[in-house]
């Protein structure tokens, strides 16, 4: 574990190693042996426990329980959406055999060709057909209505080219999909959920998103309304971290799920589906991690605090008494706290290795420092040092982890909005965003504008961000009349 | 929503197909439109969220981290442990395709020819393979070990013949796999989570159970030892309702996973595994419920306390605030309450329908009752009522959803005890084990008396349990010495 602590690539160097170098180093997470998916070691998947745990208690707050939905899905499900699966069929994985057997030389198992499926089964690449199909059977009146169930599972979409957390073959989400009586409702419902990603992003991971609408060509398929969330990595560069849909009742149609409203008369069910991914891992590591490493926020953080001691010998029994003392009035605040003492690493090199993790802050207790009743305290966000009365040191750290959620929050969002340009021109526009940032421009509305700026830069309409004041306009691509400047960008 | 209440099949005519209605009327589960997999509903999945919290904490308290490995396992990969693979390998669903085209017809998709998968992929029956796979790459030095990871995910085994919770093709389940430098550790390892289970039982579902130690025929499919918990069913019958298993070095061997020990030789590693699954729901149920549905253990029931008003008019109101009133004293105190005042549905159909359900304790809130100050308190376990004074009802659902907790787990022990016997005549076990219970008896210890009795019987060697005191005797079919008696009964 963190044998080769210097070595992490510089984000000037190299942003995309720099990131690719850091998951693995700092214990996060690592390519399977199998194509395409990975491996979430303990460390990462601490942290992602950290971001479910909220997660949930947000959606329950809002009257959404759990439930479980099956893995895989009857091939014929698929079709029955029409641009659902245009939009999603193609790229996954297909069951089509349920046995093995024994192979003629007896070293190894083989596919047994008898065992084969009547009807091929896709492993979920979303849940939106097995879950109507079972909604069905679960609405016959408005007083069945809603229905807001939730579920945390893994996924498979069968990706080319993959990345560790950003675009993996088998990824984790929970995946939101409820039932209403009224198109109101579930508009509202849509809303509500990308409101909640948003509050989420920012006050627990410190990241700062811009809420909006997705052109057609970037909806979800089967979605009347796809919304979003979209962040702006360090290197400008945007990563949409969580959507919710308004798919009006094209499920409910597909799937024949009516009800009888309140006047008895059948109607189909409007439906919305929203969800967040293991994704929401890769934003906050390229949002806030810097060349020596991880940088957490404390509210997510697996352990917030480090105490590491200096002494020797029979100084050691004092040092780990007075840190036994602060690690329970810590543990007592509710602060996660780590003592390490062990005695087979050198201190410089745990340093290293608690900076390259991401712990927010790190307590130094030295024995000559511990005569004159202080300790060092470093915080992670801005690596500087403080010798801090070691009398409510505990007070301390508290309202340090405080400051440093905010403090990344801050700095994050200062970086982001110094780097959101509106932007007139399409030649300037087309030479900037090769430098990264999210750019406000006037779009005409029109598929041919969006392919040319794609074609032309590989950067895309992330949505029409609602936090803009909107103004009539030119489009710079067409120069013909546009009704809102949408938000621009190159995008993970 | 529970629209035939008063249709539950009881224990005495079908104890079976009473299983069956409970889970779906209670609505816990059902099935999927996929052959042989479940969609577990939100008030199943609210149980099993409890249980599952529970044991996640009682994990990491003895060091145990989550982790997340693929859904997915090379096939080649299971051929590596020989016995694993006849044990395992053989019904598991196999992916051989990576992607669906559009059909000739355009209203359909068929699976894509020529993305066929060079290697084919399994749908984890279980993870050892995959695992030890990524450990190799983990462990170099005894320094790096134990290492203690847990997963909590979806399995595949497919199965003919299934039933809700019990025996599903898909089900839920948490997998632990630990690695361990020397023998003596993982065998307390295995031994210690085996205990964890069976606190787990006894403590939280208020399931006692028996410990013990699987015959050879029995055991894991590449294990040297299978620990277990047995359980009795209400029909007298065996649940196996969790396993851990020492692996020796197996899988350190297959998956050539070597380390350093302190006198820098290699050594092979060792295993452990151990898991839970949905099943355990199926105990659960099966333990405790009676002909009026559910009863569940206070400690894991989504709702502990329903609050029902009776009252007309104008009572209303001031049975709505006296309900506030005990609703949000008792969420202080850390209790789930529900408060039903829902006036499209009569209080016969509340009551019969919270009983379905499960729910520990209900109480009437009757308006001429308020006037005298009491209130009618009923438990679930026992349906006796009582008129309890309102002053300090509070600690009186305290004190009664311990009482409950208590109460049930010596109903199940109780019932389990008397159906343990102690048997030394084959005619006389062959006649006895038709009408269910556990039977201790001495065994030979050859797997041709084993194969005999399950097909005389179809009962199977549960264990060897822990908890008797053993004697020397002789088998009762082969009459040749026997070391021990081993516990025998039909099982699910």
């Amino acid at each position: 574990m963190a044998k080769e602590l210097k070595n992490l690539t510089k984000r000037s160097e190299d942003y995309s190693k720099w990131y690719n170098e850091l998951v693995v180093k700092a214990d996060l997470a690592e390519q399977a042996d199998v194509r395409g998916c990975m491996v979430i070691k303990p460390y990462g998947y601490a942290i992602w426990e950290k971001m479910q745990r909220q997660l949930d208690d947000m959606f329950k707050e809002t009257g959404v329980q759990n439930a479980y939905f099956p893995l895989l899905i009857p091939k014929s499900f698929l079709s029955k959406e029409a641009e659902h699966v245009e939009g999603f069929a193609k790229e996954c994985a297909v069951v089509t055999h349920y046995r093995l057997k024994t192979n003629e030389t007896h070293d190894g198992v083989v596919v047994d060709p008898s065992a084969k499926l009547e009807e091929e089964l896709i492993i979920r690449p979303t849940s939106e057909t097995i879950i109507w199909n079972t909604y069905k059977n679960w609405i016959n009146s408005y007083r069945d209505l809603p229905i807001l169930c939730n579920q945390w599972c893994n996924v498979m979409r069968w990706e080319m080219r993959t990345r560790l957390f950003l675009r993996t073959s088998e990824f984790l989400w929970q995946e939101g999909h409820t039932a209403h009586a009224t198109r109101e409702e579930a508009e509202e419902r849509t809303k509500q959920m990308i409101n909640i990603y948003a509050k989420f992003a920012e006050e627990y991971m410190a990241v700062p998103v811009i809420q909006g609408v997705k052109s057609e060509t970037e909806r979800f398929a089967g979605a009347l309304d796809t919304y979003t969330i979209e962040a702006m990595m360090q290197d400008g560069k945007a990563l949409q971290s969580g959507t919710s849909h308004f798919l009006g009742q094209n499920f409910g149609k597909a799937f024949d799920v009516q009800f009888l409203n309140k006047e008895n008369k059948p109607e189909y069910a409007w439906a919305t589906s929203w969800g967040v991914s293991t994704r929401l891992m890769g934003a906050l590591i390229m949002t806030h991690s810097d060349d020596n490493g991880l940088v957490l926020p404390p509210k997510l953080a697996p352990i917030q605090v480090v105490i590491i001691p200096i002494g020797k010998g029979d100084q050691m029994q004092m040092l780990d008494e007075k840190a036994d003392a602060i690690v329970n009035n810590l543990k007592a605040m509710g602060i996660s706290v780590k003592y390490d003492n062990a005695d087979n690493k050198r201190p410089g090199f745990k340093f290293a290795d608690y900076e390259l993790r991401g712990v927010p802050v790190r307590l130094v207790l030295g024995a000559r420092d511990l005569e004159q009743g202080i300790v060092e305290v470093m915080r992670r966000d801005t690596l500087e040092k403080e010798s801090v009365s070691i009398e409510g040191i505990e007070a301390y750290i508290k309202n340090l982890l405080d400051e440093i959620q905010a403090n990344i929050l801050k700095k994050a969002k200062d970086f982001r909005d110094s780097h959101i340009y509106e932007c007139d021109n399409y030649e300037e526009f087309k030479e900037r965003v090769k430098d990264g940032g999210f750019f406000l421009c006037h779009w005409d509305g029109t598929e041919e504008t969006e392919a040319k700026i794609k074609e032309d830069t590989q950067a895309t309409i992330r949505c029409v961000p609602f936090m803009f004041e909107q103004t009539e306009g030119v489009d710079m691509v067409s120069g013909k009349p546009s009704k809102c400047r949408v938000l621009i960008a190159r995008a993970y």
